[in-house]
C-alpha cells in the first residue's frame, strides 16, 4: 500500500517532519512525501489556501499520472486546505489532517479542543468543525505563533501550547488536545506527558485513516458533490 | 459609488448578464463588470473553484491597482466561491451573491429555498447555509441543468424552475424562492408571477447589499480571520 | 425612495438620534422618523414589546394611510421588536436593527459579538440569533446601563462599551463589534478607532438594507408566516 | 391549587372547551378560564399575537389583584402567545400550552410532530420549537383549517388531522402527535385510537405542569430575562 | 395515584432521601421508593450507569409484577440512567430528573444551569442536554465531590455549589440553577435564599411531571424507539 | 497487533460473519472474535441494549486478564451499544462501528444516509448521528426486518435495501449508503455495484479505523468521561 503525503505548503522541512510522523502510523504503508512545485512558504491566509489548493491539485495530476500512482491521499494542512478539489482529482480516497484528528478525538475523548497556529486560522478550524457539526464537543483556541516558526522543529513551542492546552482543560472541559497545525509532531510525547491527556498529531491520524480507507477498497463517491472535476485545466500546467 | 462585479467564470455573456442585473438593483452606483483573464467556463466543481478563487484574486489584484479603484466588491458565483480570499485582498468590502440572497429571503419570508443547478453544486449552497446557520430556515434543491445552458440566457429554463419551486412551496414550506445560480436575472419576474412568492437574484440582492456597506463606510475586519493575504504571491501572474 | 425608521418607544430625542444615524447611511433616500403615539419610554421587557409592538403597528397604519407611504421600514430597536407583525401591516419590505446589523457583522468578520443593554434584554439578542442561526459565530454580553441613560446621547458610555468589545476581543475571538440598542450612533467611531475592529450601528445597517430591498422591488412573501393581519382591529384606535 | 388558564383570544366558546380540557388534567386543582375583554376572535397572523399579548397581560393584572389569585398561569394558545411577558407580569410560574405539550411528547416519544392550523402558524410554532431547541426530534406539519372552526368542537376536523398525521407517523417518523391548537381536546381520543400512538393536548398538559410547578414551590426567576415589567402602562387601561 | 421512584444506586440513605423529595412534590400521590437489589453504591462513570439500568429494570418487573402496580416511575439518577429501558419495560409513563429538571428550568428562566457532581459525570448531562436539544439555554458545570458524599445529607455542600452557582450566574448568565444529582433536596431552600435565583431539584421536578402525565392518562408510544422489551431476559433473575 | 471484534449479542452465526468482514479490512492485524456468555439473540430494544453492554463489558475482562490482551477493540453492534462502558474497562481504544462508518462516509461523501433495521432502531441510530452533530449530513432510514434475519447471511435482503437506498439517493441528496446493522458485509458489493455509489459497512470501518488508532499509539484519556469504572462489580460474575 502506497499513501501520499501532500504538503500544501513549498517547505522542504515541514515535508520531511509530516513525512517521519506519518510513517510511523502507518508501519505497513510506503510514505511517499510531496509539496507543490510554486506557491506559499506557510498556510495561513484564505489567499494562501488558493494557492495551496492550485499546489494539491498539481501534485495530485503528478502522481495519477506516474506508474506507481498511490492508494490514498492524505493532505496535510490544518484546516483541510483542498480536500474537496483533491477529492475530484484524485482516483482513490483522500483525506484530511484535520478531519481525521477529529475523528481520533471523537474516539477517545467526550470534549477535546484543536490547538491552532496562529491565531488567524481559528476561522480554518472552525470550518472543518462545523462541516463535521462537532463544535458541540469541540473547542478551537489558538497560540499566537506563526507556520513558519515550526520549520526547524517545533520543541521550542511546547510552552506555549502547554499553556493553551491547559486553559482548555480547565475551561472548556477538554480531555485531549488536538495539535493544530501540520508539522508538530515532535511536540506529541511531550505534551500527552505534562498534560495527562492524548495529544493527537492530524498528520498520524490521517495516514492511519487513510490507510484503513484503502484497506476497505473504498472510493470517493462519484455522485454528488465530489464528481468529475469538469472545465478546469491543468494545475500543473498553470504553475510552470 | 463604484461597485466592481466579478464573474469568477469566464464567461463573457454571463458576464454582461451579471452586470444588468446589478445595474437594476445599485440606481445611484456605477457597476463595472470583470471576470478572470483566464480559468474555467463554469464553476460547477471545487476545482473549478480553485480556479475560479484565483481568478477572482486576480481581478480584484487589477482593481485595487487602478486609478479608480472600486467601493465595494461583489463576488457572482453561487456558493460565494473565493469570498475570504477576496475580503483578504481587497481593502474595501467583498459580498457574495449566496449570502447576500439567504439575508434578503430571511427578511421576506419565514421558510425558503434555494434552487441551484446543477444537482452536484448542492455541496456549495450547503456550505454557505451551513456558514450562516440558517438550515432551520432553508432547504437546498437543484434543477439538473449545466451552467452553461445559461449563456445565452434562462428564460428556456423557466419550467424546470417553476417544477422543483413547486416541490419546495409544497414539501418544505418555501415562501420564497432564491435562484441558484448567477445570470438568471430574467427569470425573477416570470417566476414570481407564476408562483407568488418573492424570488430572489443573488447578483441584486449583494450589490444592493454591498452599496449599503460603501454607504456605511464599513471594511472587512483585519483582526482575525480576514487579515492580511500573507505570503501568497500575486494571483495575476499566476494566470499570466 | 422613502425610508420611514420607527423607534418603538416614545422619545423624542431617541428618535432623532436613530433618524439622523439612518441619514448617513442612505444618501439617496428620504429618512423619515416616527414613534408611537403612546406607549413606553424604553423597550427593555417582554411586556414593554408588547406596548412597542402595538406601537409599531399603529405607527404603519398611519404611514400607509398617508399619501406619501414610505418604500421601506425600519424597525429601530434591538430585537426586532414587532418586525414580524410589522411584516403583516407593512404593503412593503420591513427590516429589524439586529437582523441587518447581524447580517452586516457576517460580511466583514468570522466571529463577532452583540454588546446590548441591560443585561436582561439578552433574551431578546438571543431570540433574533436563534431564528437567524448564528450562536456559532456571535455571543451576546451586555453593559449594565439603562436604555434611559441613552436619551441625551451615548458618548458617556463610551468605556462600559470598551470594557464589554475588549472582553469580547479576547475571550470570544470576536472580530466585529454590533452595538446592541438603537441611538448608539455617536459610539460607532470612537469605538471603532479605539478596538481597532469595525464596529456596526444596527440603525445605519438596516436603513442600508432597506434601501437595497426597495430598489430590488421586493415584497413580502405573502404566502405563510407573513400573510394578511387577520381579525386583529386597528391599533391606532387602541392607542387612543 | 388555584390555575387560571387565560385562552388569548375573546371566543367564550373556545374558552369552555379549554377550561374543560383543563379540569381533567389537573383533579386537585380549581381551574378557572378567562379571556381579554376586547381583542381578536382567533390568534393566526402576527399581528393577532400582538394584540392577544396585550389580553394576556390585561387577564394577569386582573387576576393579581383580585382576593384569590392564583398559584398559576396557563396561557392557552399554540405559539405561547404573550407567555414571555406573562411571566414579567405575574407573581407565579406561567405555563404555555406548545412547551408543555413538547416537554410530554419528549417522555413518550422519541420523535414527534405538531400537526398545527391554519399553515401560517407553522411560524409560530416553529418559533418554539426553536427556543427549546427540539427540531431534531419534533416536526411542524398543519391542516388548513381556520381557528374560528373550533369554536362549536373540532370532532369535524378529525380525518384532516388522521390524513396529516398519517404523514408524519409515515414521512418523519412521529411516534406521537401533538394537536397544535388549543379548543381541540377532543380529538384526543378518537386520533389516539386510529392512530395508535399518543395524542397530545397542549392545554392538559400545560395544567399538568403548572400544577407540578405549584406544588413545587417555584417561581420565575426575576434575574434576567424576566424581571419587572419596567415602564409599561397597565395592559386592562389600554384595552378599556 | 401511586408513582415509584427507582433509585439507580443500592444506597438506602439515598433512596430515603430520595422519597422525602419526591413527597413534598406531589401531595396527592402515594410516592414509594426502591432501589435495585444488587449494583452499585454510586453511579458515575458509564460502567456503572450499565449495573444500574439493569437494576432500574429489576425495579420495574418486580413493581409490574405486583398487586398494586404504580401509574407512573421517576428514575432518580442524573443523567437518566436507564430511562430509555425502563420505558419499553413498564406498562406506564416514565420520567428522567435530568428531562424534568430542564424542562422545569425552561419555563422559569431564560439561560440556565445545571451542576452536577463530580466532573466526569458532566458527560452524562451532556447526553441529556444534547437528547433535548437545549444546550444554546443550558451549560453544565461540576463540583468536584463524589456521590457517596450525599449519603448523610448535602448540607456540607452548600459552599461548594454556591461557588459554581454564581460562576454560572455571572459567566454563563444562568438566571436558575438545576442540581445535578438525586438526593440535594436540603440545598434547595439554602441555595436559592443565597443566590436569589430559583433552584430546581430533579426528584421534585420528575415526580410533579409523573403525576401529569398519570393525570392525563398518557402512555409511552409502543411505535418505534420505546416497542416492547424484545429478547431481554428478566433483569430480576440475573441479579439474583 | 490484535483487535478484538466483540458482538454484543449471543448469535455464534453472526459472530463470525463479523469476523470475517473484520479480518479483511486490516489485513496485517490478528482479528479475533468474541460474545457474550449470555445475554439477548439480537440487540434493538433500550433493554436488550442494557444486557448487551454487561455482555460487553464481560468479554473485556475476559480479555484484559488474558495472557495476550488486544491492542484494540471493536464493538460491533449499531448504535455503538456498551462503547461508552467499554472505554472505561479497557486498556486501550475502543472503536464502535456506528462512529466509524460515519466517519468513513464523511471522506467519502458530502451527504449520506444510514439504512437501519428494524425500524425501531432508528433511535439507536440518532442517538450516534446526534452525538456526532452530523445530522445536516446524514438521514436515518430503515428497512423492516429483524436482526434475527441476518444470522444466515443477508443475501436475501438485497432487494430491500436497495429499495430503501435509492429513496435516499433520491430524496435526501444521499451520495454514500452506511449500512446500519452489523453482519451485513456481503451486501457490500452488490449493493454498491447496482447503486453506483460507496457503500459503508460498519465492521470493516471501525477495524480499520482501531488498527489506525493501536498504530499510533493513542489510548483513551482517562481525564473525564471515561475515566475508571468506579464501583461496579465485575460483569462476568454477573452473568455466571
Amino acid at each position: 500500500m502506497r499513501i501520499l503525503v501532500i504538503n500544501p505548503n513549498t517547505s522542504d522541512g515541514i515535508t520531511a517532519t509530516i513525512v517521519a510522523a506519518a510513517r510511523s502510523a502507518a508501519p505497513h504503508a510506503e510514505i511517499l512525501g510531496a509539496h507543490p512545485s510554486r506557491g506559499v512558504t506557510s498556510v495561513e491566509s484564505h489567499t494562501e489556501e488558493a494557492w495551496a489548493t492550485i499546489g494539491v491539485l498539481e501534485q495530485i495530476e503528478l502522481a495519477e499520472s506516474g506508474e506507481s500512482s498511490p492508494d490514498a491521499y492524505v493532505i496535510a494542512c490544518f484546516g483541510d486546505t483542498g480536500v474537496a478539489a483533491a477529492r475530484e482529482a484524485a482516483s482513490v480516497p483522500v483525506v484530511g489532517i484535520t478531519e481525521a484528528a477529529v475523528f481520533t478525538a471523537v474516539t477517545l475523548a467526550h470534549r477535546f479542543a484543536i490547538i491552532t497556529m496562529p491565531p488567524r486560522t481559528i476561522a480554518q478550524s472552525d470550518r472543518v468543525v462545523e462541516a463535521l457539526g462537532i463544535a458541540h464537543r469541540c473547542t478551537v483556541r489558538a497560540v499566537d505563533v506563526a507556520v513558519a516558526e515550526v520549520e526547524e522543529g517545533s520543541a521550542h513551542l511546547i510552552d506555549a501550547f502547554i499553556g493553551e492546552a491547559q486553559l482548555a482543560i480547565l475551561e472548556d472541559g477538554a480531555e485531549a488536545i488536538i495539535l493544530g497545525c501540520a508539522g508538530l509532531a515532535d511536540l506529541v510525547e511531550p505534551l500527552s506527558g505534562r498534560l495527562g491527556v492524548p495529544v493527537i498529531d492530524g498528520v498520524a491520524a490521517a495516514v492511519a485513516f487513510a490507510a484503513g480507507l484503502a484497506a476497505q477498497g473504498l472510493m470517493t463517491s462519484r455522485r454528488g458533490a465530489y464528481g468529475v472535476v469538469g472545465s478546469a485545466p491543468s494545475a500543473a500546467e498553470l504553475l510552470r
